[in-house]
Parts: C-alpha cells; sequence; structure tokens
C-alpha cells in the first residue's frame, strides 16, 4: 500500500503543471492583451503601457514558477 | 493504511498550487487589464495608475506567496 | 500493487501535456489576436505592438516549457 | 497486474494528443482568424501582421509539438 | 488481466482520433471561416489573406497529423 502515496503525488504533479500554465497563460494574456490594445489607442504611451505589463506579468510568473517548481519537486519524488 | 494521509497530501499541493496560480492570475490580470486601459485614456495619469496597480497587486501576490508556500510545505512532507 | 504509482504517473503525463498545451494555446493566442487588431488599427505601431507581445508571450512560454518538462519527466519513469 | 500501468499509459497518450491538438487548434485559430480580418481591414499592413502571426504561432507550436512527442512517448511504451 | 491493457489502449486510440478531428476542425475552420469574411470584405486583399490562411492551417495540420499517428500507433499495438 505504500506506493499509493507516490501515484497520487506523480497525478498532481501533472494535473497542477497543467492548471499552473492554464492561470498563467489567462491571466499574461488578458494583461499582454489590454497592454496591445492600449497602445493601439495610444501609441505615444506605448512605453509607459509596456513597463506597467511587465510589473504585473513579472508578479503572475513568480507564483507561477513557484507553483511548478512544487510539481516538480512533486514529479522527482522517489519510492 | 497511514500512508494514504500522505498522498492525499501530495494531490492537495499539486491541485491547490494549480489553483492558487489560477486565482492570482485572475486577479492580477484584471487589475493590471483595467490599468492598462486606463493608462491609454488618460497617458498623463499613468504614474497614479501603476503605483495604485502595484499596491491592489502586491496585495494578491502576498496572499498567494502564502497559499504557494503551503502547497511547497505539503510537497516536501516525508513519509 | 506497486505497478499503479506508475500508472497514474503515465495517465497524469498525458493529461498534463494537454492541459498545459491548452493553457499556452488561449494565453498566446489571446496575446497575438490583440497584437495583430492593435496593428491593423495603428500600422505605424506595429513595431512596437511586436516586441510588447514577444514580451508577454515569451513570459508564457516560460511556464509553459516549464510544464512539459514535468509532464516529461512523469512520462519517462521507469518502473 | 503490472499490466494496468500500461494500460493507463496509453489511455493518456490518446486523450493527451487529443487535448493537445484541441488547445493548439484553438490558440492558433484565434491567431490567425485576427491576423485574417486585421489583413482585411488594412490590407497594407498585411506584410507586419503576417511576420507577427508566425512568431506567434510558431511558440505555441513548439509547446504542441513537445507535448505530443510526450504522447507519443507514452504510446511506444513496451510493456 | 493482460488484456485489458490494450483494451484501453484501443478506447484512447478511438476518442483520441476524434478529440484530434475535432482540434483540427474547429481551428481551421475558425481560420477559414475568418480568410473568407476577410476575402469578401477586401477582395482585391484576397491572395494575401489566402497565403496568410495556408501558413497558419499547415502548422495546425503539423500538430493535428501527429496526433493521429499516435492514436494509429495505439490502435495497432498486437496483444
Amino acid at each position: 500500500m505504500g506506493m499509493w502515496s507516490y501515484a497520487l503525488a506523480y497525478l498532481a504533479a501533472g494535473l497542477g503543471a497543467g492548471l499552473v500554465t492554464f492561470g498563467a497563460g489567462f491571466g499574461i494574456g488578458k494583461i499582454a492583451a489590454a497592454a496591445m490594445d492600449g497602445t493601439a489607442r495610444q501609441p505615444e504611451a506605448g512605453g509607459a503601457i509596456r513597463i506597467t505589463m511587465i510589473i504585473a506579468a513579472a508578479m503572475i510568473e513568480g507564483i507561477a514558477l513557484f507553483g511548478v517548481v512544487v510539481c516538480f519537486l512533486l514529479a522527482s519524488i522517489k519510492p
């Protein structure tokens, strides 16, 4: 019965990596879509908008990287 | 039967990391999208909007980092 | 009973790869659609929009590549 | 009972390939639809839009190819 | 009990082929619909739109072909 604990760890690693990527893709996608929409509407504000976008995207990136590292940790558990 | 408790801890770590990232991505994405929309409409208010965005995003970031640390803790339990 | 742990690892690898690709496709698709929409509306801002798009898409790409590597790791576990 | 682990690997390969293709089709479809919409609205920006589209589509393509390779790996596991 | 592993392989081949075709049909359908919409709005841009459409559709086609090959592999496993 001891093996089962690793089985669920592996399952969680795969599904978790998928969920993390989906979350990051959804969030950064929404941000960047708004950034590009704004740049097209006000080209002279493009620099300020890009800096704002990078700050916000880096925050999501930090959480997502931490989340993927948790999944990586789960995937590399050795029985 | 004692092993099962670790199995569910690992499962929770993976799914939890995914859910945390999704929540943070959704929240910060919505904030930053509105920030960039506002900056494009009023470029001279860009500085004030960015500071407001960073304050709000940092709050979500704090909660999300704590949540990912909980998942990290769950993933590193040793039987 | 020991084999079961690998069974779930394989299942997670396949479903995880699918979820990761879906997340990356959703995010990068949203970004690029907005980029092309903006380029068509303001052709002279096309260069700035493309750089913004590549920065944001590369962030999602980084998370997604990490996620697929986790799935690859799960798929190549040897019993 | 050892065969079951391969059974789930095969199941994951099929469903994973389907999910990966759906994700890539959704993402590239969205991108290309926006590209063609933009080309029709601003025919003289068609060249810039096409280059932007190819960059973004190639990013999704890279993730999707990696995902299908993971599924291929799962499908070719020998018991 | 060994036969069951092939049973799931065959199940996955069928469902996977269906999902792959659905994904490719969804993506290429969206692309071609936008292409025809654009051609009707700007008939003189028809050539550029068609080239853009073929590039994007070929990318989805490549992923889908690989996915169907995975399903073919699953369907031709010999017990």
